[in-house]
């Protein structure tokens, strides 16, 4: 009797985008006992630190180091009321807060954003990924000081698990934003796209945001069809990836076209076609006699592309 | 060569769950330039009323009737500032709007919770899908009239996609929550808990919220770990599921466990074990002996548990 699990099917492609392999224990349900500030005293805790949407990195020989000792933050400007706890490393206790953007700050130490950081892989995955994690909890504290419900002063409560109202009981917790990113293929061909603020020469798959009351599948159907016109069938989920811009959670599917006639929403795409598989595999080995472009490794845009190149 | 495509891949369980098959276009893009109040006007425009959380339905001779004509909402006291366009549907546009949920109705319009229109199976799916599309987003405005940054009230913005803060300039778009939901594998038996507030002897897959900064897999062995500590190793997506309450995506998987002595957290589970195919069917079929249930079929956990029983 073949097993329940089937190799072909359980291959993780998710471990494979950028920003996974957080090796944080997160605690999930403990760590809004415990207050950060309580964290700092610890052995080996250390913080990533960011000024406003960009990590902080002190460059040495070796490369670039992202995570500071408590004291190391303090003496960079450390915002006490920002601080979280991002739960128990390998090393010890990781938190995270904020320095002032515009405060001086030694030579040695930059404001970097972590897109860049991700393409160039010039990181530890695992410092990646808690970078991710940090820089969307920061996000979303910063955009939630108050209540939606009564416009009351909301309260961080502990560890950054949550934020809460004294006067309406309202509790809130972190945000993550589900968004479809899909390859739809017809045969041979995959459809790709370009928004006006893409890189010069690079083309993606559509994405967007799913909307309550979608299933993923309904949502991939319909954004396909808004973006591009195309009347999607059959979806296939392929992978997901947290992306910290500031707090998606991405998820990448196969999509079958059912039309292959276009009708691309100008609003949305610069331009949108059909690429056969040898037109992408030119773009993925940077080969296109045109100078088109796949995306970025890091990106589950790059996973989906290269699995439908690799897999048919 | 084998298609792309492989059927076994592709049998799409999501349209299975309850809520799904949606048939609203909805536009997503060019609602937000629509008033809804201006589409009440279109002929064959109908609405879906909500008092608080609980859907507004006629009874009838033939059943329950959950959409309503403009005329019939103001009788009913609708609240014109809570309106929101969902999209169009195949007779005319659809709206939502909240009435008070205090105002005596006539003995024959009844207010009923989501779960049990669901759990009943008394509506068509696409009544019922637009219904959970109308509560999600409904609930999820009343909950954020102020932002967040700064505390100015929220101006609803056209079609309810969205709110925008004329004072800090934030656009806030309307939130889903992900939250993985999956069924622990070791062989042929299945982990099942049970948490307190269940209906008697039921047991379900179990469920939690994903984190900023988390894969789909990592969310699910995360969860797995915390709630029963089970070490988790593959992962396999099976389908999703619009979940209205408030608005929450489910993605529901089948995890492989890799560890099977169980550590419950008695904070979350009242119950949690392991059980074999056989005792599954049982409860799938109301036979069990000691009356033990699985969730209703209209939930994903239900899904889950009967692809268990069915694929191996």
């Amino acid at each position: 009797m073949p097993s329940f699990f089937d190799d072909r099917i359980f291959r993780e492609a998710s471990h494979l985008n950028g920003f996974s392999g957080n090796p944080i224990e997160r605690w999930s349900e403990a760590r809004g006992d415990i207050e950060p500030e309580a964290m700092l005293a610890a052995d080996n805790a250390a913080l990533y630190l960011f000024a406003d949407d960009r990590a902080l990195l002190r460059v040495d020989g070796d490369g670039l180091k992202p995570r500071f000792r408590p004291d190391e933050a303090s003496g960079l400007g450390l915002d006490r009321g920002s601080l979280i706890l991002l739960g128990i490393g390998p090393d010890g206790p990781l938190l995270a807060g904020l320095v002032p953007a515009s405060e001086a700050r030694p030579d040695d130490v930059k404001a970097i954003d972590l897109r860049s950081l991700a393409i160039q892989d010039v990181l530890d995955p695992a410092d990646l990924a808690a970078l991710a994690q940090a820089r969307s909890y920061l996000h979303w504290h910063a955009a939630n000081r108050f209540c939606g419900r009564c416009g009351e002063p909301l309260l961080l409560k502990g560890g950054g698990v949550a934020r809460a109202c004294v006067r309406c009981d309202m509790r809130l917790f972190p945000r993550v934003d589900p968004v479809v990113i899909m390859l739809a293929i017809d045969g041979d061909r995959c459809l790709l796209g370009r928004q006006a603020r893409f890189a010069p020469g690079m083309y993606s798959a559509l994405a967007g945001f799913l909307e309550p009351g979608e299933t993923i599948e309904e949502a991939v159907r319909r954004e396909v069809k808004e973006e591009a016109g195309i009347t999607i069938g059959r979806v296939a989920y392929h992978s997901s990836q947290a992306w910290p811009f500031p707090h998606s959670l991405m998820i990448g599917c196969h999509a079958e076209a059912l039309s292959t006639d276009l009708a691309p929403d100008a609003d949305e795409l610069e331009d949108c076609r059909w690429f056969d598989r040898e037109e992408v595999k030119l773009m993925l080995s940077g080969e296109h006699p045109e100078g088109l472009k796949a995306p970025f490794r890091m990106a589950i845009a790059h996973m989906l592309v290269r699995a439908f190149v690799e897999r048919s």
